[in-house]
């Protein structure tokens, strides 16, 4: 049942998504019938991950042609405008926007002409997933040769995260599905716990053996000779490959690179922003305070608390093995690749 | 109120504790007449902190001296047992086994003696974390000058843990009193949340400014220039300046090397373990799956989800700045005491 509904879909004139902010406790799926919904979803993480937001922001402006149609000059532009809305409801994820940007450039085509295109883009995800991730696999097996790999990750960046595959943990799927896995280590990735809750709900759903660390002892087990290697997705990369990503992945690259241990990045093209040349012109979105000062209903911090809560950090390419793509390494920083 | 009771202390034949559980949302006190009620206490971190259990320690053997009497070798037999049965509520806990010992140092002299030499031991302890964390301080500005400083800190180090005055948290007292910090960055410190909880508490009620952040935003803090200095305390400590201290300090004092950023151990004299060698031979305890499976009885990972939940992590003396204590500086590592 929940093993064949995409993470995000079309469904007689909805977007349909699962509410991932229910899991594991429970698997459920929400209808969208307007942009405002969509973008209520987007911004409290219903729906995520970089490519999955891709469809969203294509699925968000078929939604917005069907409803006003685009007949006239008011309508388009009426479109025009609540496209520009959900293009801005995450401002760091410009695979949202690249979405929004693709399904404009069909708009005068009509409503069914942008409609067939976002679901031509959701049939590509996972053939683009596959591939980006089958790179990342070959790589660390050959970085990682002749035993079954200990993988540490960080984030979901799996079939909820991506419309169907998974671009890092896509790269688990492969070594695992191949036999040459030997148990992934998640982290849990506070605030919003994608890891302990997606993460390990997908591979709990597949047998692939795992478990679930605080953000803060990944260092611990990479020092304790736990980890052969480190994959991570990305939310942005910058033309230079330097990649944001979600918070705490700096301190990971960091500490993988002490310890000499592979790491690689594993994203699709639609991710890399070549009009940034490097990474200190991706902006960080501080996200809401409550995600630190509450859980799930309970303060656990004093009232009247200030936070810092970036949403991503920035990882400088020097400090990454390779930033691999579906067409190969985009860009190589420590210089290990074989 | 609040401000005069001591987290640890001895109130006509019982030991009470401040339940650090029930922080910051509920101020409450605990009166323990057992060891085996202050065994739960220390288990489930109702106490907490590597001088207040020293103090447990100490009372605890008051506590079983008192309830059974000294006077016979079965009577001596039954406090021995219940005070070797204390010593190993926590393993890595130094400081428990030492103000265990102390207490049985005096045993046959009677239960007031061992009493009245608890007591001394917390009127002890006010002294030498004031002496610990000013040497401390006084390094920091030394290190840092010209600036009120950024102070990034992790777990709680203050009064709560120290029956008194705090170790990390007594320097950051220091600084604030004469004018020379700017901002405390409190990590949150999963699994258990001492950062947002109990530091955040201890600052917000002395009107010490702080934010708070996920532990996996320390390394972003640091890079992005918003850090001076990092200080911790320590759970224990090698012969050689190795520190054991809460998951995620060995991660910060990478991050920390990294950026040059100096690192700071404040910490007492009986935290340190001149019987290890170095931190290879400090064994660190895991603690229970539950704590990174649920959340205030909310379960957030699959069930079936197996952890990696150690309690502390060793950070080798090579990437700390120094480590400090009462008596000054015990070992230094990256060479920039000045």
């Amino acid at each position: 049942m929940c093993r064949v509904v995409r993470a995000i879909d079309w469904d007689s004139g909805a977007v349909v998504i699962i509410d991932q902010t229910l899991l594991p406790g429970r698997f459920s799926t929400v209808r969208l019938e307007t942009v405002d919904e969509l973008i209520g979803a987007i911004r409290r993480l219903a729906v995520r991950g970089a490519p999955a937001l891709g469809a969203a922001g294509a699925l968000g402006v078929a939604l917005a042609a069907g409803r006003h149609g685009t007949e006239t000059p008011e309508a388009l532009a009426t479109v025009r405008a609540e496209a520009g809305r959900l293009a801005r409801a995450r401002p760091t994820a410009v695979n949202l926007r690249h979405g929004v940007e693709r399904a404009l450039a069909v708009l005068e085509h009509g409503p069914e002409a942008v409609l067939a295109d976002a679901l031509a883009m959701l049939d590509t995800d996972e053939r683009i997933n596959r591939a980006a991730s089958r790179h990342a696999a070959d790589l660390l097996l050959r970085l990682c040769p002749g035993r079954r790999l200990r993988v540490l990750t960080h984030c979901n960046t799996g079939r909820l995260a991506t419309v169907a595959w998974g671009t890092a943990l896509g790269a688990i799927r492969h070594l695992h599905a191949e036999g040459r896995l030997e148990v992934v280590l998640a982290d849990e990735t506070r605030p919003l716990l994608q890891g302990s809750r997606l993460t390990a709900w997908e591979l709990a759903d597949e047998g692939i053996p795992y478990r679930v660390l605080p953000d803060s002892a990944a260092a611990s087990a990479m020092a304790r000779g736990m980890v052969d290697c480190v994959v991570v997705g990305a939310d942005r990369i910058a033309a230079n490959g330097d990649t944001a990503n979600k918070i705490g992945t700096y301190g990971l690259a960091v500490v993988a690179a002490r310890h000499d241990l592979p790491f690689v990045v594993v994203a699709t093209e639609s991710t890399v922003d070549r009009s940034v040349p490097d990474g200190a012109g991706i902006v960080v979105e501080e996200r809401a305070p409550e995600e630190i000062t509450h859980f799930a209903g309970t303060r656990v911090a004093p009232e009247g608390t200030a936070v810092f809560n970036p949403a991503f950090d920035v990882t400088p390419v020097a400090l990454v093995t390779a930033v691999v793509t579906e067409n190969g390494v985009l860009a190589e920083g420590r210089g290990q690749t074989p």
